[in-house]
């Protein structure tokens, strides 16, 4: 089997990661004999942004669509605002693909620490899946400013949820937890202060909720109180459901209490499968330690393991395995970057990956 | 003088903690001899609504202003949903009364542990302020739903920010920020995918921030990346402005980093003074350990000190660090509740923390 990829490398150290991974997966397809990548790379970056005055060209969303998967590294670079950078690369792909779920696994690696006191004997007290709604809620798109140049501004962010997409990713969470040991779903609100969107996000919850009753355990955390017990007692959380903006602080703070943000990985699925799905590293551009060889390229590698998971659609999950396990050997052995309390830069870690692969 | 203050006890654990933080502020004031509090304790509560279907009379905000300061306890209970609860209470004081700064300090008290390895050895590293927008934002209280009952409802929650709302708040962080030893500000943002009220509120931000150039040292995050920081670098912040959800979500973390969200404390100011601030741990009503007599009252008696601090305007510091030297001296003798690890239960802390009032 052939797996037509696009790779989007981007900005900062998306670049130098996005490298380190096509290595490995062409490695692992090369080992397996079975399947093999053909990486197209496109150039949508911020740097090519600055010299010709676009992220993406016109047709880029039909392009992507011609591929079976997006392997994505980071885009963000202080010389362009933010907003500008995002709403132009990484947010329409995610929303013209229809990648709905944002799936994020956290636990704390073999080899590596988390920085919890009560994490320090078991490490694993702490294995979460996130599931982060990645189409709708607070990152709509929509809103305005009205009066902006004056010193009586008044600006909006509308955020939106609707039936259909609550369904749907509470669905994929219930699955995703029914298909765990513990069988365990936390569902994440802020339905106490925000009176209309959260409560309906409450509403289809419970609803979707009964059809998994006596199967899945779950229960339901406000999303300021969660925080708390993500600190004081990670060992009774499984997995987790919350908006596109809670789920992005909240994956943020676990990969932190996890060991580092730089082994976190992510995966932006269309589970319906029309349209090629996407992989990226949760870590971003990183422009503080761009070019300097140090990033850790592990959550690069693990977003890469389940690429290799999804296209297998149950057929390489032995393959995103041994990747998988490749990363932890590196890991146990101490080969680890700054972010883990190593010393190793980029390329060491990714040699140390690729003998892993070779060998198992 | 004679301070008026509004009690509200409210629901849960709010009754025990605001009968003990009447007690400790009456002690407080009889070992001064220069002031007192005249208490008046309205009965607005779940418990009370469930009886007789409303929660505060219509006259609540004029009763409430006829005083100097309220004490809140806490509110919410299982059986009202959250939304009807705080939209009928708190929020409303909040709005109605112009407490558009809630401040939120947070620090490892001496004698009690933060569940951080990197903070175990100093735990100096941890001592933040943060302020958070109170009045407007995520919490502004508007959006709505359509199609409620159906299978394809759709909800919306509109945040606002005004010009006027961020820029008071800026200059409150800054203000704050140029009293503390080390002068630093952080501003938090999600202005990379909200880019309509966030953008404002960042150019706000810069704007007032050019005024205190060379006085303060300011920087910007992303309230995702925040989390991370305040885990991995919590040396590296001093004052945090936060929108109301950013910061509610960051204050609650930051009190379980600092060891528990049992003593952290929050003053909702009118900094114009027009009308009565309000002062309340962040707890919350606390429905698991209700009525067992094990709630840990610190948190409602540094809320409490920084009552007397404000009602005195500079003129009872000395009496509010008085009652901050007294919590200190008993969590450092080891007299603490279950959530710092000791066994005590409210009232012995309470009798300790008299104690210690009356002998300092
Ligand atoms: C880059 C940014 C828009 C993005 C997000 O907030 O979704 C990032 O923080 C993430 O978590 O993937
Ligand atoms: C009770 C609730 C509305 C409140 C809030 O979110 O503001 C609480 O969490 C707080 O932090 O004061």
């Amino acid at each position: 089997t052939v797996f037509k990829v696009a790779a989007i490398p981007g900005d900062g150290i998306g670049v130098d990661i996005t490298e380190a991974a096509k290595e490995v997966l062409n490695k692992l397809a090369q080992c397996d004999g079975t399947f093999r990548f053909d990486f197209t790379t496109f150039d949508w970056s911020s740097k090519a942004y600055l010299e010709r005055g676009w992220y993406m060209p016109e047709d880029a969303i039909a392009t992507l669509k011609k591929h079976d998967a997006i392997y994505f590294g980071a885009v963000g670079w202080p010389s362009v605002p933010d907003h500008i950078s995002l709403w132009n690369m990484i947010l329409p792909i995610r929303k013209e693909l229809n990648q709905y779920v944002n799936v994020r696994p956290t636990r704390i690696l073999p080899g590596t620490k988390s920085p919890l006191v009560g994490c320090q004997k078991d490490p694993k007290q702490l294995d979460w899946i996130i599931v982060r709604e990645n189409s709708e809620g607070e990152y709509a798109g929509q809103g305005g400013t009205t009066h902006g140049h004056e010193n009586y501004a008044v600006a909006t962010e509308l955020a939106i949820f609707s039936y259909v997409g609550i369904e749907r990713i509470m669905r994929f969470a219930f699955e995703t937890a029914k298909q765990r040991p513990r069988k365990k779903l936390t569902m994440v609100t802020k339905s106490n202060a925000q009176r209309h969107g959260m409560v309906l996000w409450d509403k289809v919850f419970y609803t979707v909720a009964k059809e998994y009753e006596g199967v899945v355990e779950f229960d339901k955390m406000l999303v300021d109180a969660m925080t708390v017990r993500m600190v004081n007692r990670p060992d009774s959380l499984d997995v987790i459901v919350a908006t596109n903006l809670h789920a992005d602080i909240l994956s943020d703070l676990a990969a932190a209490l996890a060991g580092s943000i730089g082994i976190a990985p992510s995966s932006n699925l269309d589970p319906s499968r029309k349209y090629p799905s996407m992989f990226e590293p949760i870590h971003g551009s990183a422009p503080d330690i761009a070019g300097k060889g140090i990033a850790n390229p592990l959550g690069a590698f693990w977003s890469a393991a389940e690429m290799v998971r999804w296209l297998g659609a149950g057929k390489l999950d032995a393959q995103a395995d041994t990747l998988m396990q490749a990363i932890e050997n590196v890991t146990v052995a101490g080969v680890k970057t700054r972010d883990l309390g190593g010393d190793r830069g980029t390329q060491e870690v990714t040699k140390a990956v690729l003998d892993q692969v070779e060998r198992l």
